[in-house]
């Protein structure tokens, strides 16, 4: 039988913090037929709100330790501010989204991170039994737009902290099964670039061979690590397609209007490199 | 045809600042059987937060006057910080809570108030046909318990501040016709009160007389004008049973165990002042 299709769209970076780049974003997404849904991260609204109110923020490896001071403004940025305009947006677009932290109807539920040297405060991680994924798809069959923020529970009434990459690509690999997913990772550059200061690097395809090849040569690193080690999880977990791509981009590509973007694939057919 | 039991709590003054007293509540409320919402007010922490950062609180007749950037701190702490958090212990307490704005499904939609002499800022003014009851039956259907903050949308992409206890009423009226509803406005006193500094002087029931002569003797002013206002649109528009309740004689009362409150009816029977 053949799958409904459900597009899956995470938006992050720079374009959250730019109200036009985001307002137009959603315009686009807007117009995407059928059945779908956002994710969003929060941008650095966040480490700002928290330096006017003096919080000190704590950094490890690249990553933020989430103490209850910060999860507080977490959660009011992510799950309030971002989320809410976000959904007025689209429902000022005709879009009927309605947002959702993962405590909402139980649907995220994550357990907070559990790491033998460093304490990481109030951060959940999620596994693919953590999506609910018999609500979102009632939500879809109801004609709604989920829109998920980055915040998750615990079931026992603690929020947590989450990353949204990896809610996107939890949410896409639960809903596999049951529909063909399309997940795309949007942000501000043109997708994976050999050299980040230069878009004309842009890697077309990237499959399993060559991520371990970038890994080794360390040309990909940082934030684009964990973002192409979800692709991958995605891609094997059955999702159809995952797309890192700017967003600016998104509306033409899915009109298959030639625009660029990478594609990840679990082994390609010929070389994209 | 009977109609079945809707229970409709507005939960607000300082219990939401009150961190063990709002959680004592909410075990309270997760105890009630049967189809149940919670609307809940922001507490003082808006306040605190815009003091914090130096945004100057403009108030005109004890209400606050709503600009941007006071709209944005209030979105972030009703519809993130404290709605999560409900949504979060009740989800502990086995409640299948999902935290709403009036923005998500479009669920509550509300005019920019239009004084003639007085700028209110981004505050919206609802009727009762702003509330989309059908969507919110189908949650109380799928044994959902919606939560609702004060934060209302335009339906053209703007958020605004609207009163919890306004929107408490309009979701009671709009659902009155279908279901049995009972409207309770819990907070920190014992109900109304002829005397607000002591507590013996609750008034066990008060009638649109009784209001009018309330009104006229000037003993019921400030807050609590507004509160019976609503309290009386919700009698006068179906909703059976209206009563104004200390938070933590709420569980007492509905299992008909002798507790004290105040309340609303059409016409009196015999004197109770």
């Amino acid at each position: 039988m053949l799958k409904e299709k459900v597009y899956i769209v995470k938006i992050g970076g720079n374009i959250i913090d730019d109200e036009s780049r985001l307002n137009q974003f959603l315009k686009d997404f807007s117009l995407i037929k059928g059945k779908k849904i956002l994710i969003h991260g929060g941008g650095k609204l966040t480490t700002q709100l928290a330096e006017k109110l003096e919080i000190p923020q704590q950094m490890v490896d690249g990553r933020r330790i989430t103490d209850s001071e910060t999860l507080k403004i977490a959660t009011m940025v992510y799950a309030g501010y971002c989320n809410k305009n976000i959904v007025a947006q689209l429902q000022a677009e005709n879009i009927n989204a309605i947002g959702l932290s993962g405590a909402d109807a139980n649907v995220i539920q994550s357990t907070k991170r559990n790491h033998p040297t460093i304490d990481y405060g109030f951060v959940g991680d999620v596994s693919i039994s953590s999506i609910n994924n018999q609500f979102i798809t009632t939500l879809l069959d109801n004609e709604l737009v989920p829109v998920f923020c980055a915040i998750t529970h615990d079931t026992k009434g603690q929020l947590l902290n989450t990353n949204a990459d990896t809610i996107a690509q939890m949410v896409a690999s639960s809903l596999a099964n049951k529909y063909n997913i399309s997940l795309y990772y949007c942000f501000e550059k043109k997708g994976v670039l050999t050299d980040i200061n230069n878009e004309d690097s842009l890697i077309l395809e990237i499959d399993t061979a060559d991520f371990e090849d970038l890994k080794q040569k360390e040309i990909i690193h940082s934030g684009m690590l964990p973002k192409l080690e979800n692709a991958f999880t995605s891609i094997d977990s059955g999702v159809k397609e995952v797309v890192i791509i700017k967003e600016n981009n998104l509306k033409k590509y899915i009109a298959k209007e030639n625009a660029e973007a990478t594609r990840i694939v679990r082994t390609r057919v010929k070389s994209a490199l």
